[in-house]
């Protein structure tokens, strides 16, 4: 059969197609006022899709780029961080502090699992300059309680600061950054908003401005308050990524469509189609009796063992072999063990559907047991149909 | 949930991302170098995609323009001509050929139904000037048998000429045009080639060029002769629409890719997947206990009765509602009572699966009977189960 290339991966995503012809056909300079223009709607909204009243900056980088511009502006060689890992991007923040002279703490839980809030209290003190963590790690598929974890954060007072990398949580789990405390925020552009990699984006608390004054990191190109002063003209300090500026403008009134003309109840509303997209999956999964990998699982993506005796990396190839649809392995030590499947962003019932059908043929094919054809599908199909039920009761 | 607006329709189809970005970014002057390479390169390529040594033309016009084209270069007024109609494109023959003073004689068989080879038989003499058909007939998903009509038309001789509208059947159902001695065969852009409407074409064998110089009807925009003068020169006669046959050209090029390389072997590829998503798609609906409304279902598009006392347009505006997805009411007197899925051109499992899953829950809402969930989806998956098991046993 015909096969359309289709990505089920934590990021990239599915493009939106008005991102596409936005950056398409997108050619202003950016030292122009129809850039500007666009430089400061962008920011604006985008503090309407975080869901905050801090500074938003938005960098010509990929997630990791922003990930690194929160430690060399907010750490000095020698600092004392906390790092809270579960996976390959909690080892990330690790590797990065270190980099940067860090001396580093880490609260290491096994892969799949997620932190006790008693255990990243007892790790919290006074001497942290700062805790990382992620909001959900896209690795394992869990999702960390970053309001718990802030809650801790914050009794410790104004030197201490919360990191949270959200760049596959941001649009598909319930954050309140401003309420929470969260310092920055961290989120990428082939996420949840639909569009190419190539921008990552952040928020900033005051608190967390104030100590970049202090810090003694070297950073140029990631020098965070230079980009503020910037912004604060309406221009980026550096070359911007102007065509993809364009993608996020249009990806931001998409999700304001969604909100009915709301922006933040837009990004509410892609949170729950992620929540749903998910929970489908999940009874899907279950249904074929497959195991999940994470024991609190994020919406942003699911993460599914594979079969006893059976390399994930054989379910993945399938998939991609027999329907052109690109999964996730495991990443480091969980590859052949776990294959991935996204709801980050821009898919709907049928996507959704339509991979679990997929995925009942992949099973049959690399286990050679029988499958109950349209066990997956049915699973999903009540979670929907229990939905929708919910929501004429609610009326 | 998120809703991505896909169409089921049968024609406009869904677009090729490559035709996309072709058009959108193909601004060549049609009097150009540039302009009339790609041209000679689409007419060549369009005669491997029809399958026939015939001239092709292609005009900037919708099929019923082409069908017009026909009638007014093959025709006299007062010309004795046969139409086969069974469905509104049946009748739209009828209507063509009275607007230019044929004197028409119809074979009309009831919606749903196709012609029995000895009706036509009885019908075609040597008085008949020439016989208008559908391959399929869009309204009622009705496939006719085009070989056997031609045999039966072939064996008047020269003087009685056979005009196909196959433009849903090219690309979803087998047509030998040379082998069969089909004189005029039409298609349109929004369908099996996955691209916009805007233009339509047809291969016209040597038979009916002969024609041409003794036939009355007035024809100007339409004159096929002239379109042909241009075309040798590597122009069009009046102004094309070059955004389109760039879109055509990108388009020609995947299917020569799903081909490995061979035009010809990438159609029957493109007839194969119609093939299959319409039994998959017939299984499921059976399997919901509907009915088909076709005795002879093409492979374009699946005409679905819409269960007893359930008006389909209920059906049409669910699926518009809950899913953003756009499936076809009936049209005419047949408006109401059936509903149409599309299987031309760029569909694929995922998007098969998908539909039918969301089948399941409009049914469940329009009828208020209980649905067995994933019902109609296990039919298709066994349907594609079988033939992905007849390909391995067959290597």
């Amino acid at each position: 059969m015909l096969h359309k290339n289709r990505l089920f991966t934590p990021g990239p995503t599915p493009l939106l197609p008005a991102a596409q012809t936005a950056m398409a056909s997108f050619t202003a300079h950016h030292r122009t006022a129809d850039f500007r223009a666009l430089f400061q709607r962008v920011l604006a909204d985008m503090k309407e899709f975080i869901g905050t009243k801090n500074d938003v900056l938005v960098l010509a980088c990929s997630g990791t780029g922003v990930m690194e511009a929160s430690v060399s502006n907010l750490t000095s060689p020698g600092d004392q961080v906390l790092v809270l890992t579960a996976g390959k991007f909690g080892e990330r923040w690790t590797g990065l502090a270190r980099a940067f002279g860090c001396h580093v703490e880490e609260l290491n839980v096994p892969y799949g699992q997620t932190f006790s809030l008693e255990d990243v209290r007892a790790r919290v003190n006074t001497f942290t300059r700062a805790v990382f963590v992620q909001a959900t790690e896209s690795s394992t598929g869990a999702r960390h309680d970053i309001e718990g974890i802030a809650k801790i954060v914050r009794a410790q007072g104004e030197e201490t600061l919360l990191v949270v990398d959200a760049i596959t949580g941001l649009g598909t789990t319930h954050l309140d950054v401003d309420k929470w405390g969260v310092d920055v925020i961290i989120g990428g552009s082939q996420k949840a908003l639909m569009m190419p990699p190539g921008l990552a984006y952040c928020a900033v608390s005051d608190r967390a401005w104030k100590h970049m004054d202090k810090t003694t990191s070297p950073r140029y190109y990631f020098d965070l308050r230079k980009e503020r002063k910037s912004a604060a003209k309406g221009e980026t300090a550096y070359t911007p990524a102007t065509s993809l500026f364009a993608a996020l403008g249009a990806a931001l009134e998409f999700v304001r469509g969604m909100g009915n003309g709301d922006l933040a109840k837009g990004r509410e509303e892609l949170v729950n189609n992620a929540e749903k997209c998910a929970e489908m999956t999940r009874a899907g999964a279950k249904a074929l009796g497959l195991k999940l990998y994470a024991s609190a699982p994020a919406a942003a993506l699911t993460a599914i063992c594979a079969p006893e005796g059976i390399d994930s990396g054989k379910i993945v190839k399938e998939f991609r072999e027999s329907f052109d649809a690109v999964v996730a392995n495991g990443q480091g030590e969980m590859k052949g063990q776990l294959f991935r499947i996204a709801h980050i962003g821009y898919y709907d019932y049928l996507d959704t559907i339509g991979i679990l059908g997929a995925l009942e043929h992949v099973l049959a094919k690399v286990t050679d047991k029988s499958v109950e054809y349209g066990a997956a599908v049915r699973a999903a199909q009540q979670v929907y149909a229990r939905s929708v039920e919910a929501v004429l009761a609610a009326r």
